[in-house]
Parts: structure tokens; C-alpha cells; sequence
């Protein structure tokens, strides 16, 4: 039954073998690995501005022209120290390699769990966001944007799980149809205005005048908000090995095209909100209200909508291929529980990406499916790690001498201490809105993973299985092996019971539990006239259960099994073939076995009586 | 964990022993047994009003008066059947026994079936009606009258989930105080208007004018809906073990008072309701529209309600002692699983218990709270479980020609035929509104029942033990066992593993399957590393599971066990001690277990290998 159910929703399990990566060439690996980068655009100018509008009003976009500047000078440095990472990382160079190869394995874990809260928050975002979209062109959707958001996750982890890899250019067609519509709005919007000078009202009031100064912490503020632009960059380098040969020529020239793409947007889309006097609102978005300028409700307006929808979407899907890998890597290491490195039916890593769909509904819930409350605690994690990144080029260059050590080492300090202070920016202007919780989460995070990986050795260490240690010269039919049977009634699961406990042992006991004295002396009675062979012992259990009056036996004189000596219990379990007729049986066995499996030396045997139907 | 939150959810377990139920006087047993018939009198004459009004407009109380006559009728020649009920069941005269002993398997199976549907609705209708009782007084709470009603119920649930039995006394108070708070109402409001001559405004316009004629139909109609009010009758005859020695002539007396208490309440509120024109509506009840002309909004107005809103749910706590304990009989029968006769950590039947909360619920819910939605599927259910036990007493009569035969054979015999009449009326005028529901659940029931009980017969059957099959007289260490170690890798709990199997048989293989050849090929070279002595068999699989790998083996050629002989697989079982490791290890081992098992004839043998901490 679960079964069936399972693969209607995701499909026939799939052979180890069939597991081959599509190799993209520039052109798909632009859109495919970049979606999470390009879409940001869609909401950081939004950010900037909600920073800053109610306190500077009409003055803000002049300064949101300034923050829009440093983030854009920030990407070209992030490309350039990318483009070093490529060279050197020809198998895919996350953070936590990079980290974990150069700089230890604790800062390899705070970029590993910096990201993977980040990821989570990208989906988040992302779908939210994404929402957003569909509700500022149809406004009844409002009321309803928690339900479209987790729908939206739930279908998207689906095909995920599905392992939707075969059809991913499918993917890459979102990110084009938004770049061509928003290039179209941008340019028509700058036409409109300057050729014809078209000057529309803003759709919704402005302040006129600043209410209050522009501070070093209010410009620092509106640069944080707007630095969430720049997540995703990390994706392509993350996703070298997925290109076609040559593999990293190829990844560096889809990351100088990204960072071209993401000029045009984001400075664009900036200055037509400049233009245009676009006004954050909590139920139409910047990029909403610019399209209802330029192209009022024509075909375009709706364009852009439904672009921007599916490409904020596409950045969560990105999500879904960067974390369970993550979490892979992790789990291959013994930071986090091996089966996050092991793959399901469907040769997708589903343990990382059932997780992932958890924590991003979770926190879309909590949240109430609103970007604006999640964005504190997003970038903070990107740039954590893209500073431990770049720091870990940069000890590389340091150490390793190779030549032209000096200039590349440079890029990468560069690059590591932008990012850092970056780091501190966002940290400070965010830290009461929301971004301490990432830094109580990371250490807790990191902690956790230490605490598994030593779990891990530990047993590892005691399983351990020297050369010196012999396996017994038994023969068989030693005596000395106590053998329980657990007995209900005399009957032949029983039979089939005792005849196997033949083989182990001559010293053979069957213990009943008595919860009602009557049926207690009916067995004693049955057996005596079956004349069964070995003892029946019966102990009353006041509290109805099994087990303590079963180890209380075990651990007797009566029994005479000594602390240390192997006991085996042998269970009968019917076994039947309809699941319904599961219900009408008490699964009492398998609960005791889950329960005597504690105490040490206890070895279970389940004899199965299959029921004919 | 589990453990701790259901301890302090529900309390300690209980001994056996600690099972005493409690013994009623008159006094006690009055309003503890009768508070499900008393309290259906608080909506019986809302709900012959609410067939009315529409067609007859102020006509309607005489007509209301002439079906209050009828049902206080057969309340009569119900009390006088069950006497003679209580006087030949002394341990409870449920309709299940009375039917099952006397007229067979199918008619009982029908009564268990009809009282089992009506004990849910019992709860759904009167948590519903106490509900409305409540948003009557304070309508802010009418828009979460479903979160209401399944957070009562929820609260019961625990309650008798615990075992409330101990403080039952305390239940007995609200229906006093129910009985003492409406007669003051009646009293009040007749003298008010006979001797003050006080003639309120009705609360809601009423039609002076019939719309159409008084019909046959129409006033059954409405006697069907009224009989409502007979519910519970037998809570008395199923309780008699309840009371204090002389236990039947106590359960006797109940009765009668019970019949002298509603018919009091029925016919006072039928009364009042006609000379002050109470009219049903949706978000004020019939008893608190009364309360409101009699009292205004005085203290007594709330007494009114609080009392009403108590004894409601007090009604449904009577089928939360009723339905279980019906089902422990039906469980220790086999007509339904035999979980159900077994007591609880609290010796309370807890699995009757959660059926009843989950199924109320799920009523509630789908009918969104509203007694009137419920209430057509109310009643049929009793009234064919009335007809089955009077019919069951009066072939008792005629079969048994004990003393006084004749005379009682009348009365039993008069009671199964006016009971059968109503449930034609209920049936027929109510079917298309929700009877038909109940009409088909019925046979529904009764078939899953019996098939429930064949399975059961057929299990026990194929599990009997004759004298004949003796156990097999064989020497341990058989050679022709076959045993197979499951192996992930060579490590101290495969030595366990092997150390243990040299006990059953000298045919013993390692099985591996492999998933990735280059671990496959490290485990061989510590193999011959090691020298184990066993072979080691390997085998790929592509789909990385391991069940049908080990199967088509043990099924091969190569491992030469022929079909029906026994085959032991051993499996290695980590034991881990904290909870939250558990997460940390793949449970494949457990899970492969419970796929064996519908193998026929394969013994799965658990080593565990105990972790230290």
C-alpha cells in the first residue's frame, strides 16, 4: 500500500548505474546555475528601499543608487576570487571544502552550517517571494499565500525526489524568459521616460521630505538589506563538474555572464524605481508596481509576473540541488547522520531533501509566509561562508607558493576581507531584527556535528575487530546456552518454536506471562496432557507487560544464567499475508523485541508461523 | 520521551488488582447512569419545534404538546420492559447480550453495531448541544464552536484515558444541579405567568398563520425527532453491577425516578416553550430563550446554562464508559480486535477509549459542530437496539414459560413492537435527511464483524495443537541447518554474529551486499586478511536493497537449501542507549527483519552488540 502510494509520487526505484549527470554547455549552464543568483534581484532593491523610505522619503533613491553601487563592486570582486576557486577546484569547490581543506575542520563545519541554514532560507525566501509575485497580480491570492507557498515546496520536493535532473534545461527556460521580460520593462520604462516623457504617479504616497538624517548605520543598513543579491554566486562554482569539457573554462565564463546579468538587472530595475517612485507595500511588490507603470495591465505586466514567479522558484530548486549535497559531503565525513549520504529509490539524495522541505514549510509557517520578516536571518550565512571560502584560497596561496602566489593571494585576501566586513555589517545592522538567531544557530549547528562525528568513531573504535581476536572453536550443541520461549498458548507456532530451540541447546525453559490467573491454569493443565517436555514457567505481571517479569527471570537464581552469559529468547511471530488482518493481532512481539535488544546479551530469535489464507 | 509526556498526560500505571469499581447508592446512581436520558430532554423539544414552526407557525405547540404525550408513553413502557430486564441480567443487560443470548449471533451483532454508531453520535450531539449551550450565553464563542466542542472532547478523552471512575461522585453534582436549576426555571415561568400574568415578546417573529396543513407525516415527523429524548434509557440496565447490594432493586428504582424526572423536565419545558413561543434558531437554544423570559439576564439565566452546557457533557462521559466497555465484550468474542478487551497502562479499555475521541471528532468536524445536522442520524441506532433487546427478552419468555411468563412476555412483547413502530417512523421520515447513513453502517458493521470473527476461528485453527504432532526428538548441532550472517563489515558484532551460529550448525556463510564494488572489494581483502573460516558471499545490487539479493541466494542453487527447508538468517543489531543516537544509524536492520517474515520458513536471529557510552 505505502509502497504504491510512493511510487505514484515519485516514480520506479532506479538502478545504481542509471545514476549519470547532464553536462551543460554555457548556454544552459547560464540560466540552470544561476537562477538563485539572478532572481535575488527581484527582491534586494525592494529591501533597500524599505529601509530606507521611511526615514529619508523622496532622498532614498539617491542613496539606494550609492548601496546599489557597493554591491555590484562587491560581485565583481566575488567573481574574480570565484574564478581562482574554479581553477583550483576542478571536482565542484563549496565552502565547506574549500574551508575544511585549508582552514581545519571547524571553520569547514561554520561555512557547512552557515550554508545549510542558508539554503533552508532560500527556499523560504524564494517561494515566498515567489508568492509574492503571484499575489501582487492577483490580489485575492493574498489572503491564501502560506497554503500556495508550502504547496509550492511540497510539488517541488516531489520532483525533486522524482529526480527531475533529466529535464532540467526545462529549468533553464524560467531564467531567460525573466531576463528577456525584465530587460523589455527596462527598457521600455527608460524610453517612456526620456523620449516620451512619460512621468507617472507613483501608486502609492510618498513622504516628500526626509524625516530624519542619512547615518553611516542607516546607508550601512540599506547596503546589508541590499547584499542578499548576491546569494547564489557560490552555486556555479559549486557546480563545476556539471559542465561540459572544457569544464572550468566554461564555469568561468558563465560566471563572468552572471555577473553581467545581475549589473543590468539590478542597476535597471534600480533606476526605474528611481524613476518611477516605486513604494514598498506589503501586498504589491517594487517589481510589481514598476511593470503596472510601464506596461499598465497589458500582456507584458503579467509577463513579468509569472517570470518572476517561476524564477524565484527555479532559486529554491537550486536549493534542493545544493543542499542535500551539502549534506552528503557531511554525512560521507561522519558529521552528520550517514543517511543523509545515502541514496534514495530514486538516486536523489531524499533524506537531505525531505529535510529540506520540512524546515522551509516550517519557517514559512512560523513566519506567516512573509519575505520581509525572513530576510534578516538570510545573508549572513552566505557571506560567513564566503568569507571562510575566500580565506581558505587565500591560506592556500600563502602555503602553497605556486606560481604567481602573490597576485592570486591578493584577489582572494581582497576578497576574504570585503566579505568579512560584510560580515560584520550585516551582522550589526541586522543583529536585532533577526540575524542573532543565525549566530546562536551556527555554533549550536557546529557543536551538534562534532558531538556526531566523535559518536561515530567511538563505535567505530569499539567495533574494531583485531587480527589477535579469534572467533570461538565451539562445537556445537553447547549445553550451557539458555533458551527461553516465549509461550501464549500451546500451540504450533510454539511447537515450531521448540523444535528449533533443538538445535541451539538441551537447556530449554518456556516462560508465560499471566495477566489473568484463569488462563494461567488452563495452560498448566494443556501442559500436562500434551506432556510437552520441558519446564513451563509462569509469572504473574500485576501491570500487564512482559518484559520486567522476563528479565526479572533471567536475572534469578532460578534461571542460574550468570551477569555476563549470552541468554537467547526465542519468539513466535504469525505472520500474515493481508495487511488489514495486521490490525486484528497484537504486535506485542515486535515491541518486545525492541525492548529486550536494551539489555545486554539478550539475542532474540523470531520464529515465523505464516498464516494460510 | 514518549513515555514521560503520556505519564504526565494520564498518570502511573496501574496493578491489575487496583481495578475496583465503584458502588452506587440510589442517591449517586440517579444522576451518574441517567444523565445521557435527562440530558437529551435539552434539546428533544428544540428539535419537534424545528420540524414544526416552518409549516404550522403558532399551531405548532399544540401539536408539539400531543407528540410530548406519545414519547412520554413509550418512556413508560420502556421503563416497565427494562425492569424485567434488570430483574434477569444481573450483571448488565446490555442490547448486545439480551440480543446475542436469546436470538443469535446476527441479531446481537446488529444491536452491538446500532449502539456502537449511536454512542459516537452521543458524543458528537451532546458535546455539540453543550456547546451551544455555552455560545447561547456568550455568542462571541459562536464562531469557534468546533474548536470547542473537540477541545471538550479531547479534555474527556484524558480524563477517561486516566481512569475518572475514582471521582465519579463529582459527576453526579451537575446533573442535580441541571434537574434543580430547570425546575426552578418551570416553576418560575408558570407562576410568572399565571399568577403575574407575565406574556413576553417571543425573542424571534414567529408566523401567526399555518402554511399548510397538520399531515401524518409531518406530526410523525416530529414524534420521531422528539425521541431523541429517549437515549439513555439503557445506560440504567447496562450499570447494574454498578450499584450497591440489592443491585437490581436499586437499578429498579433509578429507572423509575429517571422516568418521573423526565417526564417532569419534558413536559415543563414543552410547556413553557408553548406559553412563551420559544423559536429554534441557530445561535440561541430553545432553553435559553425560555431562560432568557423567565429570568432576563439574572444569575439564574447562567445558572441555566452553565447547568445545561455540564450535564451535556456529562452525557457523553456515559458513552465514554458505555461504547468501550461494549466493544471489550465484542473484542472478547472476536467480533472486533481483541486489542479492545485488553485494559490499559490505567485499566481503563484505553484503545475503545481513542476510537470513540477520534471518531467524535471527525464527526464534529465534518458536520461543523451543529447538533441539528447530526441529529437524524441520532436515534435510529437506539431505537433499533431497544427493539432487539425487548424482542430478545419476549422469545426469552415464551421459550423459557418461567412463572408469570404471559403476563411479562406482554409487556416485553408490546415494548418490541411500539419500539419497532418507532423505528419504522424514525427510519422512514428521516431517511433522506441522514438515517440512510446509519442504514447502511449497520450491515457495514455487522459484515466486518463477521469477517473479523473467521479470520479469527481460522487462525486458531490453523494454530491448534493435537496430541499427536509430537516435537521433533532431534539432537542439537544438525548439519543441515542453514545459516546465513548478514555482513556490512568484518567487525566485533559479526564476530558475535559468527561465535553464536557455530552454536546451531556447521553450514554457515557470510552474505554482503554490495552497493559500491570498491567496498566490496576492501571487505574481501580484510576477509583473507582475517581468515574467518566461512565464505564470504558477495553480491551486487543495483537497486541498493538487500531483501530480494538474499532471497534469490538463499533461493540458488549455490546455497542449496531445498524449498520448505528452514533457513536462519543472523543479523548484528547495534544497541544504542541514548534515543536521540538511534538517528544516527541506519535502522535497515529492523526493517529487513519485518520483510523476512513473509518468507515462508526464514528465522531471523537478532545478536545485539551493545554500545558503551
Amino acid at each position: 500500500m505505502f509502497s504504491r502510494i510512493r511510487r505514484l509520487l515519485i516514480g520506479d526505484t532506479l538502478r545504481t548505474d542509471q545514476l549519470t549527470a547532464e553536462k551543460f554547455n554555457v548556454f544552459w549552464g547560464l540560466p540552470i546555475l544561476s537562477s538563485d543568483a539572478i532572481s535575488s534581484v527581484a527582491y534586494a532593491g525592494e529591501e533597500i528601499l524599505i529601509v530606507l523610505i521611511p526615514i529619508l522619503g523622496l532622498l532614498s533613491y539617491k542613496y539606494m543608487f550609492y548601496a546599489a553601487l557597493c554591491i555590484v563592486f562587491l560581485l565583481f570582486l566575488l567573481v574574480f576570487s570565484y574564478r581562482q576557486t574554479i581553477d583550483n577546484y576542478p571536482c565542484g569547490g563549496g565552502s565547506y571544502i574549500v574551508a575544511h581543506d585549508n582552514l581545519g575542520t571547524i571553520p569547514g563545519l561554520v561555512a557547512g552550517a552557515s550554508l545549510s541554514i542558508d539554503y533552508i532560507l532560500t527556499v523560504a525566501v524564494s517561494v515566498s517571494a515567489g508568492t509574492a509575485a503571484i499575489y501582487s497580480a492577483v490580489p485575492a491570492l493574498y489572503a491564501h499565500k502560506v497554503v500556495i507557498s508550502v504547496a509550492i515546496i511540497i510539488l517541488m520536493t516531489l520532483g525533486n525526489l522524482r529526480g527531475i535532473k533529466d529535464s532540467s534545461r526545462l529549468f533553464g527556460v524560467p531564467t531567460y524568459l525573466f531576463i528577456v521580460s525584465v530587460a523589455v520593462m527596462i527598457i521600455t520604462g527608460i524610453i517612456r521616460h526620456f523620449v516620451f516623457g512619460y512621468n507617472p504617479q507613483p501608486l502609492y504616497p510618498i513622504q516628500q521630505k526626509a524625516i530624519g538624517d542619512i547615518t553611516l548605520f542607516l546607508f550601512l543598513r540599506a547596503f546589508a538589506s541590499g547584499c542578499t543579491a548576491l546569494t547564489g554566486v557560490e552555486a556555479v562554482s559549486n557546480g563545476i563538474p556539471n559542465f561540459r569539457e572544457p569544464s572550468q573554462k566554461n564555469a568561468k565564463i558563465v560566471l563572468g555572464l552572471l555577473a553581467g546579468v545581475v549589473l543590468f538587472i539590478f542597476g535597471g530595475l534600480s533606476y526605474l524605481a528611481t524613476i518611477y517612485h516605486a513604494v514598498p507595500n506589503p501586498e504589491n511588490t517594487v517589481i510589481a508596481q514598476i511593470a503596472t507603470q510601464v506596461f499598465g495591465t497589458s500582456f507584458m505586466y503579467y509577463a513579468v509576473q509569472v517570470t518572476t514567479a517561476f524564477i524565484l522558484i527555479m532559486a529554491a530548486n537550486t536549493a534542493y540541488a545544493d543542499l542535500p549535497l551539502l549534506l552528503s559531503l557531511l554525512g560521507r565525513d561522519g558529521f552528520v547522520p550517514r543517511q543523509f549520504a545515502k541514496r534514495g529509490k530514486r538516486l536523489s539524495f531524499s533524506n537531505g531533501i525531505i529535510l529540506l522541505c520540512i524546515a522551509s514549510c516550517l519557517l514559512i509557517i512560523v513566519f506567516s509566509g512573509d519575505t520581509h520578516n525572513l530576510m534578516p536571518l538570510y545573508a549572513v550565512g552566505v557571506f560567513i561562508s564566503f568569507t571562510l571560502s575566500q580565506t581558505g584560497m587565500f591560506t592556500k596561496w600563502i602555503r602553497e607558493k605556486t606560481p604567481g602566489w602573490k597576485h592570486k593571494a591578493v584577489i582572494n585576501g581582497m576578497g576574504a576581507l570585503v566579505t568579512f566586513i560584510t560580515v560584520i555589517i550585516i551582522g550589526i545592522t541586522k543583529f536585532k531584527h533577526g540575524a542573532w538567531i543565525v549566530c546562536v544557530l551556527i555554533p549550536i549547528f557546529v557543536f551538534v556535528m562534532l558531538r556526531i562525528k566523535r559518536h561515530y568513531i567511538k563505535i567505530a573504535e569499539q567495533l574494531k575487530l583485531p587480527l589477535n581476536i579469534r572467533p570461538k572453536n565451539l562445537e556445537p550443541s553447547d549445553d550451557k546456552q539458555h533458551v527461553i520461549i516465549l509461550v501464549n498458548s500451546l500451540n504450533k507456532a510454539f511447537l515450531k518454536c521448540l523444535n528449533y530451540s533443538k538445535y541451539i541447546s538441551k537447556n530449554i525453559v518456556a516462560f508465560y506471562v499471566s495477566v489473568d490467573s484463569e488462563e494461567a491454569k488452563k495452560l498448566q493443565k494443556k501442559w500436562e496432557e500434551y506432556d510437552v517436555g520441558i519446564p513451563l514457567i509462569v509469572r504473574q505481571s500485576p501491570y500487564r507487560e512482559i518484559i520486567d517479569p522476563l528479565i526479572d527471570f533471567i536475572n534469578s537464581e532460578e534461571h542460574a544464567s550468570k551477569p555476563g552469559e549470552t541468554v537467547t529468547v526465542v519468539i513466535p511471530q504469525l505472520v500474515i499475508t493481508k495487511w488489514w488482518h495486521n490490525i486484528l493481532h497484537n504486535q506485542t512481539s515486535l515491541f518486545i523485541k525492541n525492548m529486550l535488544y536494551k539489555r545486554r546479551n539478550i539475542i532474540v530469535i523470531s520464529v515465523p508461523y505464516i498464516i494460510e489464507e
